[in-house]
């Protein structure tokens, strides 16, 4: 049997998350982990514990031998990244949930775990109180991850379950969102899509040893959704979720996107509702699993952080085997995906970018088709995100490859319908 | 980095669930895992591989030097645990799919698992896919596990959804899943409870440190649930589940019972359809998650033993934190539960267990009645088991003490109703 460390932490952070980590701490002395000190930014603010707890230099936490795991639970990203970097420099354990800075410093990241041999767990990043990093490293740790579908975004889950459920329009149900504490403080890196796709860089690099920065993958938000598109997906049965999603293809590249996206009622996703996550994982032999939690608030996410620093006590580690034992995934834009688009005015899309069209409909104020489009032209095209542009994809969107569906777009064309 | 090891693996068991292994083990050399024998009971079946493979002599197996790990997928818990014995006296890791084997042999294997420092991994043998054992042992590996609720048999809940949803009666519905093959060779296993309760000794154990024998837990099937029953489920808005439950109470002692319970709709367990099963995990701060997966069938079967044996790989044990390192749980059966009981004939129940009766419908046919009994007098009686009798929990049954509802009890009786 292994033993046990006993953990000295060195906490920077106390909001929400960082204050309900210091009570649970306290309530649970089997944990055997101690925090020593706190690092705050402003010294002046009245918190619930003892003012000796407190200071506001980080070198305190990060050059005191005594502290042997750091946790960060700040919203600043450099800030963050700063500290991440001098506590492994300094030998330091780290338990992180700064999505944007691990997102942005995946390997600088990845190198310094590899330079020190120190742990580095950040089940909080991504989906909160789902233990979704830890299975993807520890269950699915084969190559076996046929594709993986998820709701990472609990803000803008709320804000569309209010809108299809209670009939709120979207600034109703954003207000409503931040007075309930899972907004992010600026909205724009929930509703646009940021939030999602920095936790979705994490997933992915869990998922297939894939590493890639957020700016370089395919992502939008939910900000250009109108209230006829919620009619549609109701006439037709669906939902509408920001849905993640990564699927191997038969070439073995991986193929990815964070998109709105048509859920059927039964599929797994459409039960996730307001702030929820939730993470579908196809592999091999196992057909779907589905998990299911609390994606976003401060009881969620010092939950993940405790489960962390219960792993660092009996030396758990992630270990990267799909990116360092297998042959990591490599992600590709050359496949095709289905998908709805609704505009005001047809000069406002790339009508030629389809391969197909296999739905139009005019209407008086909207207009809306379903096509089929190359994944690299979407890519690098920016129209389908343009305000008034609205881009919903299809349920089971990917489509490997065309061939004889060609001869529909021409007959749309020679009917004058396209 | 840890090294990885080479597995070789002696394979008992050619059924569907080995012969599924025999082929993902094929396609994917990248797991370095390779079966060297196979020890079948009928040597003379054809199988789809090679002869060569084959043995009907098991010590073939176990006395192999090479071989450095027993995977075991055989249907005789008395065999299986024989061959489990010998493989540690052999110095073998060990993957076991066999619950009834574990769940009444847990005491010896936790013992040889002390004695050789040897890992016994066992994700198949409870919720097949779902990776729930290993989340139990890592995830929630503090003490602040609140409950947890588990749909763990898919073939009666299987039985249940036809019943519910195609209207189909419970021998057709029995005959269905046994044509799709989820269902025990022996149907009893299922309908009676037998299997989910073995499931539920071994989960158990990794929740809570629990260690019981599966005779000693509270259980019943889905045997006696009549037409009557759904019928007032339906005026309810209730679904009928086989639910596994087990809750830590105020004084840190478990409850734990595998009786039929009335679910809500917006319950996560609800979703669980056909054969799927669920897990729902309470835990402090991080509320309620939920696991969803195939629980039962070849494939999903195949995948948790294929799991287990990528795991070793990585020298992966169970540590068994709750019952080691932790004050392990005792269960109690000092609680009450509120409970739905219908009958035939008022002899049929012993109404004077009853600390109180909240709901008296008198039929024709059959009549019901919701009421809260101590739980022990339910575990003590047999009245309640009885064919005839239909017991069903209500929604959130756990009562942990009463008071004042006693007068509502006297009430009823003063007004003659009871």
């Amino acid at each position: 049997m292994e033993t046990h460390k006993e953990l000295t932490i060195g906490l920077f952070g106390f909001g929400v998350v960082g204050e309900g980590l210091y009570k649970v701490l306290q309530q649970t002395p089997s944990l055997k982990a101690k925090i020593k000190k706190v690092c705050i930014k402003n010294p002046n603010k009245k918190r619930n514990a003892p003012a000796e707890l407190f200071t506001s230099d980080k070198n305190e936490l990060l050059f005191d031998k005594d502290i042997n795991v750091i946790v960060e639970v700040i919203d600043d990203s450099n800030a963050a990244f700063d500290i991440v970097s001098t506590a492994f420099q300094q030998g330091k354990a780290v338990v992180s949930a700064s999505k944007k800075m691990i997102a942005e410093h995946l390997p600088e990241i990845l190198q310094f775990q590899k330079d020190t041999d120190l742990p580095f767990l950040c089940e909080a990043a991504a989906c909160a109180s789902i233990p979704v990093i830890r299975n993807l490293e520890e269950y699915y740790d084969n190559d076996l991850l046929h594709g993986i579908k998820a709701i990472v975004n609990g803000s803008t889950n709320f804000i569309l379950t209010k809108m299809f459920e209670d009939k709120l329009d979207f600034q109703e149900a954003l207000l409503l969102a931040q007075q309930l504490g899972f907004a992010e403080s600026n909205p724009k890196l929930d509703v646009e899509g940021y939030d999602a796709v920095n936790k979705w860089a994490i997933l992915l690099n869990h998922a297939y040893g894939i590493v890639s920065h957020p700016d370089n993958l395919v992502f939008t938000g939910i900000q250009n959704i109108q209230l006829s598109d919620a009619l549609v997906a109701k006439e037709k049965n669906y939902d509408i979720k920001l849905v993640a999603q990564a699927q191997k293809l038969k070439n073995g590249k991986v193929a990815s996107f964070v998109i709105p996206q048509f859920v059927k009622h039964d599929e797994q996703l459409s039960f996730v509702k307001n702030e929820y996550n939730g993470v579908v994982i196809e592999s091999g032999f196992a057909d779907k699993q589905f998990f299911y939690g609390k994606g976003a608030g401060s009881f969620p996410t010092a939950s993940a952080v405790l489960s962390d620093i219960s792993a660092l006590r009996y030396n758990y580690r992630y270990e990267y085997k799909k990116l360092y034992y297998h042959t990591p995934g490599e992600l590709t834009n050359d496949f095709y995906v289905r998908t709805y688009v609704s505009f005001g005015a047809l000069s406002d899309i790339n009508k030629d970018d389809f391969e197909w069209i296999e739905e139009w409909h005019s209407g008086q104020i909207r207009s809306y088709l379903v096509g089929v489009i190359h994944f690299d032209k979407l890519s690098k095209s920016d129209w389908w995100k343009a305000p008034g542009v609205s881009v919903i994809l299809s349920p089971d969107p990917v489509i490997e490859s065309i061939e004889l569906r060609n001869i529909q777009k021409r007959s749309l064309e020679l009917a004058g319908i396209v």
